[in-house]
């Protein structure tokens, strides 16, 4: 049997995740494929700690050069994460003609063009299946499988450790947000510094790849409006279960002919979504093509074993594409040209979406009456209303909630803002975007 | 621009659904892929009908040869389907050094061998994404995303009529099989003879062909166990409804270290489970990989363009192959060598599961001892017990329904042939299948 050696630069929990499959799924993993995977070095900076893996420790090294300048090495896995040096890295293996593997999403959102083209050049590939869903096989799915299809639209939870929060504060009404990520960080979903992901720079990197592969437009994800999930009160949840909504922190693509909407934020959706239905740690993504019609796809986006799967079948991928031709056969962004830059990228401005807009004000007469009439200024049409009693936050407050028709959001900006500076209200008005295709 | 000549051999509803691609979506396809597909020439019996899609009648030919004899046509998409002259035509195609795409499951179940073997020998590809779960891009990943993984289970919604079906006889509880089979018919779902889908053959093409995939086994359909489901009556729903279960034709694989459970029959499952909410034409696939653990893929398993958007991306697929070096870069069922044969399938007898148990018996005193006493002598322990009275079929007649732990097969058998045989029972006892994993 064929032995093809590669090499592992960053040996965390992923790293850890992928000798265990080595080991564990030797037999299955050879007899799919007909070749052995020999993992020949593993470069990192910290050679002592126990993974909990079994390896040969003759293989660590804290060299990454050991892996980088290895002949016989044709693919290096980059599980370092973070920009540097795993850029550096990653161009060096690059420039000596091996194929890389990464899950490095920040990377690639930042410098995939600089990347790809090295890659190009010099006849190897690069491999992120990883990056994006954990063992979800969704950049494959829409590179190959869905080709021919326009993307219409897609929402997609990408971030495990927003989402476990979401779903803790939906289940346990009392529990706000600080419990519920006190919670998360116990159960090892969330990072002691949790902002990357909390304020969805994590499902933005991610949302930028996603763009990339559907529509060929490549943004810094500067140009994508970002909301993290920090200011999601537990009144909110309690009013969107009133609504039979849930909130998720959704990535949001919508092609509106040559031009994309791109956002993410926080966003209630129907119950009956099949979104609505991922819970806890799990990832999912929700397409409508052209051609296929809606398909949901659903899994684990996070976790060793499901992150190594990835990685594992990203290697299995550029064995096979080097023992049976030449690297390329798959753009890596999806599009073998030039990307589109942020000019086909929807001004946030110009999104209409519907919107749940909760107001704290003094319970005083025509208070209602007068944030109706803004509304109305701005050409805001309100589906519903519900006001709730002074028990929201101590004396003589009430909160009133709208759900909007369809409103442009410039116009909701202008009317929130000039609502927020109403004497009777008390703070900012709370907006979460809806995605309900009932409404209108 | 490139451009690759491709050529199709029957013109029915999914080849003018590729057409209908092909001239929508053509730059979109060219912009992805940087190539220009040309489809050269159609070959159909019928060269008169009107298909309505545009495109150039001068291609049009009653002789499938002229396809296949063309030097400038490098692959060959044949949507004839059924057994011949299907198989001929594309071992003629392989003979001919062109690579095939084909949606023909019944074929590639029963000739799959003969076909890959000569496609191997003549260094060309043969690609069939469409075969099983329409739009859905679940062969390309069980076979390269997810191959690092055991499939430890698999549940899958493979028949869109099937589960058409289903659902309406759920959703109008009055509404029998035959009722809900004749607006299946109306609205196009089903075909005017729809014994292959109702009685469950075609999605037994389908769970072969995953069965090859994911364990390498390869088995004739006779060696599985197939039931469809025109022996599901209306009252089996209102009860699965009043256990929180829903009905579905489920195609059932599980892993028993090197034996699997192979079989395809109407199941019950929870109602929370992410299948249940898969309703309608829809297609479902729910794995649990040892590494990824549980996802769900769900999407349109049939019409025309869900699927012609599969065989498009296979044809791209091939293309890219041509391209970037030589055929066979992946196995076409996921293992380069020899497929193991039906001794690894568990014997049926031998299964163990849990049953919903439907009888129809005289009301009489002792009668429900006298049916629970045969279900102990054969080691069937109850769960729980519903009787429902008179109202059911008749006089004197009740219906007795009984959920039990895990039992094996071959213990259910006796038991209900001999409680079928009780002089107070009036016709064999209904069963349907349960998967429960909070059953024991």
């Amino acid at each position: 049997m064929d032995e093809v050696a590669i090499g592992l630069i960053g040996f965390g929990t992923i790293g850890s995740g992928l000798i265990h499959i080595l080991n564990e799924n030797k037999t299955v993993i050879e007899a799919r494929t007909g070749f052995r995977i020999k993992l020949k070095r593993i470069a990192d900076l910290d050679i002592e700690s126990d993974r909990g893996v079994i390896f040969d420790k003759s293989i660590l090294t804290n060299d990454a050069y050991k892996v980088l300048n290895d002949p016989d090495i044709s693919i290096v896995v980059e599980l370092i994460g973070g920009y540097e040096p795993a850029r550096t890295f990653i161009l060096e293996a690059i420039r000596n003609g091996k194929s890389v593997v990464t899950a490095n999403k920040a990377l690639l959102a930042q410098h995939g063009p600089e990347i790809f083209e090295n890659a190009a050049n010099n006849c190897v590939d690069v491999a992120f299946e990883a990056a994006v869903a954990g063992g979800i096989p969704i950049l494959r799915s829409l590179r190959e499988g869905l080709i021919a299809n326009r993307f219409d639209k897609i929402l997609a939870i990408l971030n495990g450790t927003c989402n476990f929060i979401l779903s803790e504060m939906t289940e346990n009404p009392g529990s706000g947000f600080s419990q519920a990520l006190l919670k998360a960080q116990q159960l090892g979903y969330a990072e002691a510094d949790p902002t990357l992901d909390i304020e969805g720079i994590d499902s933005a990197h991610k949302l930028a790849l996603v763009l990339a592969l559907t529509h060929g437009i490549r943004v810094p994800i500067e140009s994508i409006h970002v909301e993290g999930i920090t200011k999601i009160d537990a009144f909110d949840l309690v009013m969107a279960r009133e609504f039979s909504y849930k909130i998720k922190l959704l990535a949001i693509i919508i092609r509106h002919g040559n031009r994309v909407e791109a956002r993410l934020h926080p966003t209630m959706i129907p119950e009956r979504h099949p979104l609505s239905k991922v819970d806890g740690v799990f990832n999912g993504i929700f397409l409508r093509g052209d051609l296929v019609g809606d398909q949901l796809f659903y899994g684990r986006g996070a976790g060793r074993e499901p992150t190594a799967s990835a990685v594992m079948g990203d290697i299995i991928e550029l064995i096979r594409s080097g023992r049976s031709g030449k690297a390329g056969r798959v753009p890596p962004l999806g599009y073998p040209g030039p990307l589109k830059s942020s000019d086909c990228i929807l001004d946030m401005n110009e999104v209409t979406t519907n919107y749940y807009i909760r107001i704290q004000a003094n319970d005083r007469p025509g208070v209602l009456s007068r944030i109706a009439g803004i509304m109305a200024n701005h050409n805001i049409s309100i589906h519903s209303v519900v006001q709730k009693g002074r028990d929201f936050s101590g004396e003589g407050a009430v909160a009133v909630v709208f759900i909007t028709h369809s409103a442009k959001e410039a116009d909701l900006q202008k009317a929130t803002l000039e609502i927020g500076n109403l004497d009777v209200v008390n703070c900012p008005p709370a907006i979460i975007r809806i995605e309900d295709e009932d409404l209108d």
